[in-house]
């Protein structure tokens, strides 16, 4: 059926120069300024690691469930090409039966690879295999087996236990999620071990502050009790999340995330805001109080974090578990998160007229609308002294969303308004492959700034290590 | 009044490396990988050729009749630089004299070609003046009747009769657009004739569906007695429908085509679908109901393409006719035709959560809202089995739009959640001239990845071949 | 703490090729190009020049008033970074004591010039030191002084007052612009000398038509008194305003300005123009009034530029005052507008069918939402005759920015349809510099479609010049 006649490429090469424009003069000076950064320590201020996995440096239990079952980039593309996540080992709410041979979910992986070709999954998980377990075929059908074969081998030896490889990969700082309730028990276990390696947590309180979900009446109560305060108030309540930040705290955290669907903020006056909270708890609240809520409890956090501190994160936009069957059928997080178009000109005043202009206040806001790149977020990150932006996110976290990225906030907010790269990802192994993108990427960007006599080399050079290491280091207090 | 001496253009060149980059290395693979397309037949899937033309076969009349008055891309942009449409030979629905000699016409153009720079009209036009009517000057005023009479003079001839140019231009099938009551008399005629060539209708039942048309109940009146089936009660004209649909397919349609002001879904349940249908044909709705109606309408299709296999295809967000002059002068299709802002995440939700997860449904959405590409489309389309997305349509069927398409979507939902190229041109001559475009556009697009280590040369190859040949091969059924 | 060792970069250097890329082929075409336009005399049919400089001709106070205190661009960046609007000299309203010292607020700007990587201020400032005041050193805390110093000694000099600036830059007509109730002593004053430098005023009368501006009530009054007219009534004050239109034209005008916070028009018939106008005056209309009566008054100024012969320009999509405290502290124009998100193909409809059909008008419309470019402002530029399109404008006056304008808009609007470059700037140095980034960006474009045989070179370089020179002078009547 082919009518191209491929030449057997009988190697898998990850070149020194991928992700290099072709144009020699180009790519000479991004060479030169990747060199500058390719071995600068990883700094990884946001993330969805589980730190069980330092916690307890148990061996990895085999290859699809370390680099295909949880990683919602791959099962909603294998599912878009009609593979069902019941045969990806995907595990079902519903009793759909599952696939437990792992070697077989791994192998439909291999049969659909050409559908990530021109994805940055594709560049992820070959900078994964070849860099980290040393494979030199080609995913294919054919050569499935053996690649499975050999990952395996390699997750059964002592220098590919999670702590191993966090060394390995020169991570300097990692930092997780959790939701606000999480006793934190495996940062307790990592910082009283005898492992040097710096893991810190990150509060995210969502699950306590969004009316709407069920169970948040609980949640409020289960703080109570974790915080010893009484939160059938708002002001119990405030003192309760105070509390429990200054916990995360002293579990490392420097920052805390935010997840909304919208990047609506809202600054209600106290006697409003504990009328409302009263009203949440009496279940008499609909879905308008709940985004009203949850703007205003933006606010709130970021009047916490001029006092104690810790980088206030907003992720806003998507429109969670968009295929209803799929969200019945395995929950949510399986790839059916769809962005939808964010206001942040009116969205944020609220919080940047009353917090913006504060020292004290880091805001790092993300987007998955890159139209409002040039058009609102550069230019509020551009003049608001507390905000910054953090790096393409998500869907955009790849070749030509990283650069986008570049080239449509650079010359309104300039480098230093951004905090450098987050890697955002819940796959350990991923976590070298996605930092190389985008310093490469970076590099590239620089490069056609040097190459274009807009920015002199070696000034193009302190920018690359600034936005490879010194900014998140500093903007995340890491 | 000019500063520049223009040096004399001798020759029209349509360049080999057109549209390919500068960069020797890029611009080495990109024809590489043009070489294994630039010979394959074309699939036409989506378009709008009078099927009368390839029915009668007759010569065609004359350069301007051929180009330009029925080229809404060049009426438009003729009547922005000031000249009246009645100037350019467009019949007048109210009585204004019109240009009647058709050099005129062509002259009319040439004068204004200079407004046509960097813009795909130049390129198209060009293609078809040097590859099919081998003109090898350039046009312009002083050789405006020279290139007129060289292609009044081919036209003439037997070899630039339809027939013999689809044979030439290697179209292995063509799909016309057919509304729902069209006899489809053409298509037999094809079907019956000793002419091999492959040509389909495709089902576009706007006329039927959008109640808020005037003359839409009388339309479905006639749609009842076509089919022999009582369309004064919902579940009729839903029968009527979906033999209309099986008429279709016996005259070779493997597709249907919705052009609807929003992508706007509604899945009613059938009661409220039968009152909503009685009220129209009392004629009680208003806007919104026609909205409801219409969105409903599609989740209809798709129930019905799930049986009887018809592609889907969904072309919205074009304000029809907003110019009120312009159009009360010469009718729709002038070129005042201004796309909006289109919603997907929420629009196509009510659909996609009924149907979206059959493996039975093939919908192809397209748009003219390039924010939504990457934001909203190739998130969906990267999930949903179902849904695969249209090249990059109408104003943006161009290289720097084809281009922007592979960029933004291509990371998401790779290349084949996307169903390679439509020309969707009522011009005929002018079908290789897209295609060709398209081609050189993806192989430019795929050469940098190869160049930047993205993706094997061989991989590349395949890729290429899928985009211009099999992927719409076979999503299509052709 | 830096890890990079930075080669000492002797000298300011302004690279012959800057902003051309790096392909040798593109370069090399992009300076042929180049080369036709370097030299031609700067047309500045759109800015904001204080006329006072030029009708006094004194020489410019100190290099910290002259590039840095009035820059709402510089001056927001370094506010991003913390330095505080007192501290960069610039007036406040409420009694904060502000920093005296121009050398100190030259040291700021020079201590944060990293702030600037990658943005157009950077390319204008190094452009003005080293073009006009032959600065030598790159800015740095540590050249600082020294470069104050420099141009300070120039600013002494008689070479370096307006006049002799205006001729060495080889501006050949400068349009201002002031509101409508404004005396053009200046305008006067420059015509009555023995100067003959080209300047004109453009007619912006926001303040007398916005009605939810305070003091609206009051600007209306004056205006009938400037103009001798009645303008307690309707039809008075559109006589009023005509008035003053021939006023602006007889010392030069050719273009209005609008600036608006949407680009709705209106097109209300008299009767209700009249009664609104009378609640107008009442203080009895809220802020749907004002937007309505905003939209209606761009119809009616159009009406009047079909009469006239004024360019009629529209400049919407701008949250001014984003920040209230950086408003209440120190007014308008701080670097705090935000652009939103702006609806043209409903918005302009009324005007567009009113006028958008006559000969006589020529409108011009920008954007601060890219997201219009291809999907609406193209479309629209590519059908309407009356409509053409301004230069990127504000934040997207910058080669990034510059570049997607012709990206995105040339494939349907064509370079003819756009009205070349606008300096739009306050800053009176700054004017060659932002001519020559968008020479070189329109020149990089054009080379690029030179160099993909998209478009031959004399062709290219005829574009070039149009773009340049000959479309402003035209469209502009200057």
């Amino acid at each position: 059926m082919t009518v191209v006649d491929p030449e057997p490429m009988s190697q898998l090469e990850l070149h020194d120069d991928r992700l290099f424009a072709g144009d020699p003069a180009q790519r000479g000076v991004a060479r030169e300024l990747y060199d500058h950064v390719r071995d600068l320590p990883l700094i990884c201020p946001h993330g969805h690691v589980d730190p069980a996995l330092l916690a307890e440096n148990r061996p990895f239990a085999n290859p699809a469930e370390l680099l295909v079952i949880p990683d919602h980039y791959i099962i909603r593309m294998l599912y878009s090409h009609g593979v069902g996540l019941e045969d990806l080992g995907v595990p079902s709410r519903d009793g759909v039966r599952v696939e437990a041979d792992p070697r077989r979910v791994w192998r439909r992986l291999a049969q659909h690879w050409p559908a990530f070709r021109g994805t940055p999954t594709r560049l992820w998980l070959e900078h994964v295999l070849r860099q980290t377990f040393g494979v030199r075929v080609p995913l294919a059908p054919h050569t499935a087996d053996d690649v499975y074969d050999q990952v395996a081998d390699c997750l059964a030896r002592e220098e590919f236990r999670p702590r191993a490889l966090f060394e390995r990969f020169n991570v300097e700082a990692l930092a997780t999620t959790e939701p606000a309730l999480d006793p934190l028990a495996h940062h307790r276990a990592i910082a009283s071990s005898e492992w040097g390696g710096r893991v810190v947590t990150t509060f995210r309180p969502d699950d306590v502050v969004d009316i709407a979900r069920p169970g948040w009446a609980d949640a409020v109560a289960r703080l109570g009790e974790v915080t010893g305060t009484e939160t059938h108030t708002y002001p119990g309540y405030l003192q309760a999340l105070a509390e429990r930040r200054a916990f995360f705290q002293r579990h490392g955290a420097t920052a805390t995330d935010h997840g909304h669907p919208t990047a609506r903020t809202v600054d209600l006056d106290v006697a409003d805001a504990a009328r409302l909270y009263q009203r949440a708890l009496s279940g008499e609240t609909d879905a308008a109080d709940a985004e009203c809520f949850r703007g205003h409890m933006l606010t709130e956090f970021a009047r916490m974090s001029c006092e104690d501190g810790l980088v206030l994160q907003l992720h806003p936009g998507s429109w969670r578990d968009h295929n209803e069957r799929v969200h019945a059928g395995f929950g949510p997080d399986m790839g059916a998160d769809i962005p939808a178009p964010t206001d942040y000109v009116h969205g944020l005043r609220p919080l940047l007229n009353r917090f913006g202009n504060d020292p004290r206040l880091t805001f790092v806001v993300f987007t998955l609308d890159e139209s409002t790149y040039s058009r609102e977020l550069a230019p509020l990150a551009g003049h608001y002294p507390a905000m910054l932006l953090g790096p393409a996110w998500w869907f955009h976290d790849s070749p030509e969303g990283l650069r986008r990225f570049r080239e449509l906030t650079t010359e309104t907010a300039g480098f230093y308004n951004t905090v450098g790269f987050n890697d955002d990802t819940r796959s350990f192994p991923q976590i070298p492959a996605r930092h190389d993108v985008a310093r490469r990427v970076d590099c590239a960007f620089l490069a056609r700034l040097v190459v274009e006599h807009r920015l002199p080399l070696h000034e193009a050079a302190e920018t690359a290590v600034d936005l490879a290491y010194r900014i998140p280091k500093r903007v995340y207090r890491l």
